[in-house]
């Protein structure tokens, strides 16, 4: 962030009068760009007993498997939000919204947001983001091909809870990613006037 | 939003190709500024049987009493946010946060988020943004000078859940506020780019 969104001056990064941490101000307009944490929405669709994966046709991540998910816009309400990503990533109506995850991840400024949520039909296709689109039973998750920790970790507790009859919202934190969806990522930008990136 | 935060050229609104809906786009370098909802995040401190609110001494609500909570900040988790604006507002310290309630405001592109907390210590005292601080029993409940319809919400819903003995995550969408709250507002607002202000 260099030039003032509502003047076009330049930018400056420095304390205001009453607040404790550097912004982005305009010295010549005098407004702070306030930059803040952005949140992702998606669902867990479930068919019988089975969940609706995708297969990512851009980058990050391209060719793992997430669940549908993306940034929230302007206007929205989270379970639109979520509904909404699936229909764009899956071409899927999901209905029977309930939370289930809400996982920060400070180290790229972002929520994530999961909602267990219920197929109306067994129908879906890949939208213009997937390559492929796919019910998996639990035996059959591609763990490995996993394209982010949240939809690892929101899985895993899924299944955990599904086995146990009962679901918990689950609230935590995770660090950044290890191992190979890191390697296989190509965005390490935490910019967020880019393209809307999810990252993990 | 009118001139490019990278470059400095003037922005257009357009829908760039592959999408759906209009962003403020450069043409010169390209760059497409996506504009997001915004993270609330606050805590319901108890001690013993009372909670601690707020009243506010800035705009909007000036006077008008609140949870304490703010915007979420970068490189923050949603627990992180919620202990410090209760630090910040009311110079108290919080533990044992469990997520409460998590409340879409589409009109003004906003999430709010309110754990329930335990004030570790009967010590507060009111911050730079508020005027005063006080616990308040159940029957104390200033109902008419709350600040914010999503501190109403969520103070309605814990009272009833502490009287049944079990706190369920409420998860819901709330309209535009409407009677004294609104019209004691000075900021309608939606501009992300000034201070940031909590909006109901």
């Amino acid at each position: 962030m260099k030039f003032c969104s509502h003047c076009g001056a330049s930018l400056v990064v420095k304390i205001p009068p009453g607040e404790d941490r550097e912004r982005h101000v305009c010295d010549q307009c005098g407004t702070i760009h306030y930059q803040n944490p952005k949140i992702i929405a998606g669902c867990i669709p479930e068919w019988e007993d089975r969940i609706l994966l995708c297969r990512r046709a851009i980058e990050p991540r391209l060719g793992l498997w997430t669940l549908p998910a993306g940034f929230m816009e302007l206007g929205e309400t989270l379970e639109q939000a979520a509904t909404r990503e699936t229909l764009e990533e899956a071409c899927a109506e999901v209905d029977e919204l309930q939370l289930y995850t809400v996982l920060s991840l400070p180290h790229v400024d972002q929520v994530h947001v999961f909602f267990r949520s219920r197929l109306i039909r067994p129908d879906f296709a890949p939208g213009v983001e997937s390559l492929e689109t796919a019910l998996f039973h639990e035996s059959e998750i591609p763990w490995e091909e996993l394209a982010f920790s949240t939809v690892r970790k929101t899985l895993r507790d899924f299944f955990q809870d599904r086995r146990q009859g009962s679901f918990t919202v689950r609230v935590t934190h995770l660090p950044p990613a290890t191992g190979a969806a890191k390697i296989r990522s190509t965005d390490t930008s935490r910019s967020g006037a880019g393209r809307n990136v999810a990252k993990t």
